[in-house]
């Protein structure tokens, strides 16, 4: 019989970072210390069974994703990752679900240098809830707030092929087997783009930026609105996915433009920072795409390749919608 | 049809904290701005329902208890509460029941003025997970390892009235109806130690200090464990809680040293701080009461008024035993 103090010793105790968690998993609280003159950046995301994945999910796949997810935000507020914590309800104490979840946590923490530094394990419907803490200087962050008329819209990376592969899953499109395998793993394990994001911050490139978690429409829709403009999308210049590549312009263009899951990053940036952004992209082998312009007027106009307006029905995912 | 949205904006934004919260509610992350020279403590608990409350509990008190077992553990460090995020899964987005949580959870939080900073909503089966975060001198934290053979065993206020009632729910004992009501607030709405926590470390009264959330003899043996010592414990000088007094000894004597959720502080200190740990106490109106010994041997002993061992079969709680 797996104790709650045995799966917690022999799972998720590891050395202590001696640079930065005073104190780790054991009592009351973790204690951190600061980088003196640094900020903290915090997020926290729940993800769900049936909801946020598959009941059934590889453990593997998912200890990536819970992590992924957190560390997308932190990257995109440009912010350093340090340390995380971990709360997990679990139906029972499974010891091969134990070792694959918490291999895949901690091979993408350790690729970030993020320390887990405290949690919470209890019984109930499987729940995994991490907030993630980073750090940036003062004034740095990229906040959605902040995109200012004339600045461009990038996209890195490419968009779509995850909800591709949940719609291949679901029965929603006809998708060859190889195809889904292909376009799988943008669904199952994405790459959160902490380095692009810390180098857009420090070298102050980009003015507003914000993860693709719930579709670009309704993500970008955020940066317009809380910055008070608004923008023109040219849907036919979105980075499709390679597998989302080879389906017809019309399911190209929705799942691109809406399809969750993404985890990349839109932000906005003067023109006069194109070649240090490509160049900055670059250093880290990130993709970026420019993808439309921040304009005075509000509201968001799709166009296509032409500039013709395009009338999509589009939407971003509400968790309480539908 | 009330949106994710609609739900964090009406419910959950509140005016910011100028001091603190650099960035609130609203972008990819929270921004906190540390006080310059402080550690931060960090502690997260995950409540399910069925599981760490009743399906149907007032949700009033539910907002209350998520945050109060969070503080709980800051004040078992002795940190100042600074601010927290909050993940949320529900079945749905009832107003009701979000008007109740939202008032139960912000009536305590402006109490130790600790402001929420960020966080996550989404559908799924009831759970509450907490992030709380704190501050302290360095070197000042009260850790479950820095017990010494002699320190004084401490509890602050009673123990016991929590599980009473939870088994006078249950039916597992009987309990007359206004008993049960008068046990009950002690099982629904925990005051954290916040104050008397703070002084013990601020004024370096206390060695070693924790929470009291799985039963005072399991808790305490996190203690005993990590401090490599032992302990004499007076099972008769437990302070039980006025309803649980009145009780048979048996029972009195089982849910004071082992009864769950009483979320009071067992702490160990000097002989010498004696004096000041009252006034301490008295100033923030808090009793406490000297129950025990740290000794060097291993192992704790059990004992009754007059010093002869006690042989009772307790253990503290794990979710994944039975």
């Amino acid at each position: 019989m797996l104790s709650e103090f045995d799966l917690i010793k022999q799972y998720f105790v590891r050395p202590r970072h001696p640079a930065r968690a005073t104190l780790g998993i054991g009592d009351d609280c973790a204690l951190l210390t600061p980088t003196p003159g640094r900020q903290t950046a915090i997020s926290s995301d729940m993800l769900v069974e049936g909801r946020h994945f598959f009941a059934g999910a590889d453990p593997v796949q998912l200890g990536h994703k819970s992590l992924a997810v957190n560390l997308s935000d932190l990257a995109a507020m440009g912010a350093r990752p340090v340390g995380f914590t971990l709360a997990l309800a679990l139906p029972a104490a499974e010891r091969d679900w134990l070792a694959g979840f918490s291999q895949g946590l901690f091979a993408l923490a350790d690729a970030f240098d993020c320390e887990l530094i405290g949690g919470d394990t209890t019984k109930g419907p499987l729940t995994i809830c991490i907030t993630v803490f980073g750090e940036l200087a003062p004034g740095q962050a990229l906040r959605r707030d902040a995109a200012r008329a004339g600045d461009d819209i990038w996209i890195s990376g490419t968009l779509g092929d995850a909800r591709l592969a949940l719609a291949g899953y679901r029965g929603e499109v006809e998708l060859p087997a190889e195809l889904l395998r292909a376009a799988a793993p943008r669904m199952h394990a994405p790459i959160p783009r902490v380095e692009l994001g810390m180098l857009l911050a420090g070298q102050r490139l980009a003015h507003a930026a914000i993860d693709i978690s719930d579709g670009l429409v309704g993500d970008l829709g955020h940066i317009l609105e809380r910055s008070g403009v608004g923008a023109t999308l040219d849907v036919d210049a979105l980075p499709a996915g390679p597998v989302l590549s080879t389906r017809p312009a019309a399911l190209r263009r929705a799942y691109a433009a809406a399809g969750g899951d993404d985890y990349e990053l839109c932000f906005t940036a003067p023109a006069g920072a194109r070649a240090a952004i490509l160049a900055a992209a670059a250093s880290v082998a990130t993709a970026v795409t420019r993808v439309g312009r921040i304009e005075p007027a509000a509201g968001l106009r799709l166009v296509d390749a032409a500039g013709a307006p395009l009338d999509l029905r589009l939407a971003g995912f509400d968790h309480f919608a539908g």
